[in-house]
């Protein structure tokens, strides 16, 4: 899946080198000592290796390792970590035992070979996120993954503790996902901490050289990648943004590349890491689409791990019909207004549709971060039962805090604990995701044909509601339950009675006593429909918990 | 652009048998006596050669020319239509002299020269239509079209009587461009008339030769085709169809490919073609996306005029970033309920959005046949001021008529009037076409930035609209003149005074004297906004008129 020769572009001239070095040394492979013999599923087995300091290693020096079960081999790309230290990082994917052997174009770096067992994983450990039922997610062990996402662009360039509280407000938050920039943005936290690492050597603004990384930079990013990852929090991870100016937009072909092999050397191993190429890609005007394309496909080459992949717009939709994109990333606030926008582009790519960015909710003069928490919740639940996802931002600038999107902290907005109460919903319902029932008819009903319901008024204040199911999953004498929710208030009222189906036309069905569900008149108001199985009570649509 | 190998995908092996014919046989190659000296650009040159008859001349046969204005060599292929006769057509882009040289695999067909002259177009005679301006329509002599569509699939399997009503009503009709099957559904005309001609020989419901075709079918369907073309109507020809079960959806891939050739063959030359691969193509389940991929590239191919290209769906919308579609067929009637539904597929494919079905307007029990008139034209608004293009459909079934959709004869429905005033609107607007001007943010405007806006309210019954234009193109100090349109009642209501823009924030200019525009409070009501010139008038955005 994975060959060497993608890994390590030049080994076929480097081998003929490695040889020559292995004669001239007396040095033999050697058994890594200071390897770990365990190593939990879905964590890092890291190898830490020895070798050259002198001249430029991350350039020089190619190193990586191939693993095998036995009958598989995944082939690892790895780093040079400063100070003649060289790293390989590997994250299994099943328990047992596994053996591997490392190549390099550096004699002390070749030829290690050794081998360790693989432990069940942690209590809570799901393994890394994919695409699940064309339009949804799930972790790799099943366990579905009902995306909440938020944007904190660069929490990682403010003083230590605001990133030890931009942790905490995570915990405490419904949010499963945060879209963080690798490279900063211009402004600096309160518009007056300057970034404390960078990425390349050299100095800001634009003093770098583009052939050597900062170790210190990328350490303290893998810190803080595995914490999220305890949390339960996906990092997608935006490799590329077009606000910097510090030169790091407009790097040549080969830098590109350099830096792209190395980020994802040294990250892929984390079971929480997407890949999202770019942030408002077509506003990075010194790449083109193919540019775009070529790195997307980078990155599907280098990641063992086939890592969730993506690439984020401004003003103009990229082709998420490429192969290498798993899902669609899109701005696009609009889109999620209503419910029958939202639904559209699912046909288009046939891939789940994530609307990263619907606006801020915010008190922002810009238009793009002044949404109301009212107006926040609301393009969830649209995005939600048209069987997309949505993503969350958080835009008050205050004197003592600057934005939770620009820099993490504290939220301020009045959405995320309606955010969590929808989350709930959404992990209480059809393990495989809510697909649009009847689309192009009724596009404010999502849920799993026959089973589960979910419909949404948005800004109606309908006083009733004829109890009404599309054809497609039921048949006559089918009993449900009825719930009606506030999405704002958080509340659900179960409606007294079941609700029997009877056949009304060639499309539809009703109540069999034409019964209707009575609503407050009030907007933002759902309804939950489930059907009731032999017991008395739903059936069972999510997966157990355990 | 179109080499001979593709239109004779056996030459290589069938020259050498033509050249030992012509040793064989004392007959040169002759002037074709029969030709026409002249004949008017982008009308059809024909030549008309006499062959073999026996054995199977549509498969065994093959025939075509060279033509050359002494710069740029079009490749052609011919066919057979019966009797011992071949013909090849070419249809001229510009003026002045030609010259041709036939091919073929039998002596008596290849190496025919001549000459002729093209003379200018005949006035009203604007050439095929292209795409313009990545979203819009024109003709080849850059004329815009306004796409007004109507759907009649089977009119040519009507009583000819029928069939000249049809003519009749789409020349009084604002419609220019018409959806029509190639190959029969299976109902027949008031369920009682069986289609008097078929496109292969053999006869229903199976007993077909798909090697041999119908001339006589072809030449029927051509006549109705010149004669569409004369009264401005675009023939949007659905090549393959899921309805029929008469076998033709389930012939093998050689099949298809000879039934691809011929008809581009034979049809190509009218001006007026554009080339539907199928409709509903996903409810076709005998054939995959892979083979229409095939099939459409294989028009592409054959094809030596480039006529536009598209593919129209059932419920699953094709991949319309396929190279070979020149614009995106739509069926999504929910698409153009709103603007900012609408809007969403340009981005997508970056090619004109033609919702070709949005339901019809009717009086059937089924949902895609019972649109109001209001409904129908509300549609046709939302796609307009979306920057997009809408189908109509009229399904009226009654004792002395069928449905226009299905069999053409007479329309039924309210909404062609409106329509037509659409369309003359539209023709005013814009040459280049009606763009969303803040896309995203109010779908409701479409225009051209600074020259022409154009806001449709829908269902919204507003009593006043605050003046207010998207920076893009204004600046301060332009003076506007404000129609104010009602939609269904064909009024057209000048705004007295101008109004003057003056900005109101980093986004939008108002009026100076911060003047609204007064609204009826009634539904489907737009208001026209255009720019004063130094003369006072509006500018002009359309092309003058010859």
């Amino acid at each position: 899946m994975n060959p060497l020769s993608l890994l390590f572009p030049r080994l076929g001239r480097v081998a003929v080198v490695a040889a020559v070095a292995s004669v001239l040394s007396p040095a033999q492979p050697l058994r890594a000592a200071e390897a770990p013999q365990t190593v939990r599923q879905w964590d890092i087995f890291e190898l830490e290796l020895k070798g050259p300091a002198e001249g430029n290693p991350f350039v020089d020096v190619q190193v990586g390792a191939r693993f095998s079960d036995g009958s598989r081999t995944v082939d690892v790309a790895g780093f040079y970590d400063g100070d003649g230290v060289y790293r390989v990082r590997f994250m299994p994917d099943h328990t047992g035992g596994w053996r591997y052997e490392t190549k390099s174009n550096r004699w002390p770096l070749t030829g290690r070979i050794g081998s360790f067992t693989v432990t069940p994983p942690a209590k809570g450990s799901h393994g890394p996120v994919r695409v699940h039922n064309t339009y949804h997610f799930a972790y790799a062990d099943g366990t579905p993954f009902k995306e909440i996402g938020t944007t904190i662009y660069n929490w990682l360039d403010t003083p230590e503790e605001v990133q030890e509280q931009t942790l905490q407000t995570l915990a405490a938050s419904p949010f499963n996902k945060a879209r963080m920039l690798i490279t900063q943005q211009p402004e600096s936290y309160q518009r007056k901490f300057a970034p404390p690492r960078w990425p390349f050597a050299g100095k800001p603004p634009h003093d770098w050289d583009f052939t050597r990384f900062n170790p210190d930079f990328f350490r303290h990013y893998e810190q803080r990648l595995g914490q999220l990852r305890d949390l339960g929090v996906e990092a997608d991870l935006i490799l590329f943004n077009p606000y910097g100016k510090w030169g790091f937009e407009t790097m040549d072909a080969a830098s590109d590349e350099r830096y792209v092999r190395y980020v994802v050397a040294r990250f892929a191993a984390y079971c929480n890491v997407w890949w999202s190429l770019a942030n408002e890609y077509d506003f990075l005007r010194t790449k083109t689409e193919a540019d775009w394309d070529r790195l997307g496909t980078l990155v599907q080459q280098c990641d063992p791990y086939n890592h969730l992949r993506s690439i984020h717009n401004g003003s103009l939709v990229y082709d998420h019909n490429k192969p290498w994109i798993t899902h669609a990333s899109i701005q696009n606030g609009s889109a999620v207004e209503e419910p029958g926008r939202a639904e559209l582009y699912r046909d288009v790519y046939r891939k789940p549709i994530v609307y990263d960015e619907v606006k801020y909710e915010g008190r922002s003069p810009y238009r793009w971060g002044n949404l109301s928490g009212p107006e926040m919740v609301h393009r969830f639940w649209c995005g939600t039962v048209a069987g997309t996802y949505v993503g969350h931002g958080d835009y008050f600038f205050t004197t003592v805090e600057d934005t939770w999107t620009s820099f993490g902290g504290q939220l301020t907005g009045e959405s995320a604990p309606r955010l969590a109460f929808l989350r709930k919903i959404m992990e209480d319902g059809p393990a495989d995701g809510i697909d649009p029932i009847d689309k192009w008819q009724d596009p404010r009903v999502g849920g799993k044909p026959g089973d589960y319901y979910l419909i949404y008024f948005g800004h109606e204040t309908p006083t009733s509601w004829p109890f009404q199911l599309y054809k497609n999953g039921v048949t006559a004498g089918m009993r449900f339950k009825v719930e009606v929710i506030d999405t704002w208030a958080m509340t659900i009222a179960p409606v007294e009675g079941d609700f029997v189906a009877k056949k009304k036309d060639g499309y539809d069905f009703v109540d069999a006593q034409n019964r209707a569900v009575a609503l407050p008149g009030r907007a933002v108001m759902a309804i939950r429909i489930r059907r009731l199985g032999a017991d008395g009570a739903p059936v069972k649509t999510e997966l157990p918990t355990d």
